[in-house]
């Protein structure tokens, strides 16, 4: 299994003191040492950085705990290897394009027998069953939609069956962003925190290190994080619910079904 | 105008000496402050790096300088904008899967009209007329063949025909990679060296630097180096003429036209 963490907030906003949680896990407090990788989107651009060495050992992650890029949405992936080797290849998140917009895939589960489904426009790069079912999601989403339907709730809503499809295979946690909505399904663990005014302090559970959001934001800020468990141990997060399927824009939920 | 700078090698080799060369160019001891990107190849894996702002300043160039990501193929670019905001959805290298390997591409020059051809299966995510026509070059590549050619030659010839047409409509020198050759092409600007035993020593021209390769190479290693102009200054580069097409593999030179 894998752990996931994503943001969707109102302003640029940078993702150090999650991320020093995060990574800690993969290899210190958790077992997730098979490689880390995190999308940032600025605008329609987005980086990404990859490694298949240990988070908690990384150089490139050591680096971004202390530099603050500042980002509208983030995915972030550690892995533990249960499908495909270690290998750079088969680092979260995987990205591609698709009507002129970058997309990113981040998953933690297993998808039995995915690998058999045939692809079409996509194909994986690498082995994992993860970068195959992105690939089969973003085919399907190309085959019916020539261009982005202007209609979004059209867009969202076959999201939402297309993940809920996957959801039926096995278990599947994901997390997506297209550069304008953060989208995430839960199919065994999920959870959410919403920041805004008044700011307070958190702890993080797997460092020991205090953040005084109200010395870092605007009093008009929003930003939503999302992480298979609870980073901060003094707030109080929410569970996603088995099959929960989320949109979120600007920090805010846009859409959740059910 | 931008800088391009390449690599290929047939061990795993780090690109920090001559990276540290090209980012002095990026507002230092050169004009091309607008962003930097980079792409290492692992096998098929491939991480990139893009900032939008000036390498000379920039955290991660700082890192990359001392960090040593062994690869087999590089790709990296210093930009002065002239087409397309400095944004981050438009620094070089692009990227784009196809026939599951991930394609990345650089490219210094300008090429008049190109917005204006249509696209198909791929698209641009930013504004400028390079990663158009990277765009337009992919999409004829997938239109021509819907696998990747089992028959390389027939791949690397087309892959001539459309830089040769892109060469025609501007200024347009190119370096491709799709993870398992490094493609070049020269408009205008472009030149290599290719080290191997005996190593000897090279000395930096944008920087106090010098670095003996008999400490960092075996016997058998062969690095093939391009940039849009030589980056040391005690060794003999080679200039590639106006419209030449080179592949490189494995740090030798695979094919070139005329």
């Amino acid at each position: 299994m894998c752990e996931l963490l994503g943001m969707s907030a109102n302003v640029p906003t940078d993702i150090c003191f999650s991320f020093t949680g995060l990574i800690q896990r993969g290899g210190k407090t958790g077992p997730h040492k098979d490689g880390w990788g995190i999308a940032f989107y600025e605008g329609k651009g987005c980086r990404l950085f990859h490694d298949p060495n240990p988070s908690v050992d990384s150089k490139v992650a050591e680096l971004l705990q202390k530099y603050p890029i500042k980002s509208n949405i983030v995915i972030s992936h550690i892995r533990k290897a249960n499908r495909g080797k270690v290998e750079l290849k088969n680092t979260h998140p995987f990205a591609r394009e698709l009507w002129g917009s970058y997309w990113t895939f981040a998953h933690n589960g297993q998808l039995k027998g995915i690998k058999k489904e045939p692809l079409k426009e996509f194909r994986p790069v690498g082995t994992t069953d993860s970068e195959h079912a992105f690939c089969r999601l973003l085919s399907e989403l190309k085959r019916k939609f020539k261009d982005r339907p202007k209609d979004e709730r059209r867009l969202i809503s076959e999201i939402e069956k297309l993940l809920s499809i996957l959801g039926k295979k096995g278990v599947s946690n994901v997390l997506l962003s297209d550069s304008k909505y953060l989208y995430a399904f839960c199919s065994t663990k999920l959870a959410y925190i919403t920041r805004h005014a008044p700011f307070g302090k958190a702890r993080l559970i797997d460092a020991d290190m205090t953040v005084d959001f109200r010395k870092h934001t605007g009093p008009k800020d929003i930003v939503t994080v999302l992480a298979t468990q609870p980073l901060t141990k003094n707030e109080t997060w929410h569970d996603l619910k088995a099959g929960e399927f989320q949109v979120w824009k600007e920090g805010r939920l846009f859409y959740q079904k059910p």
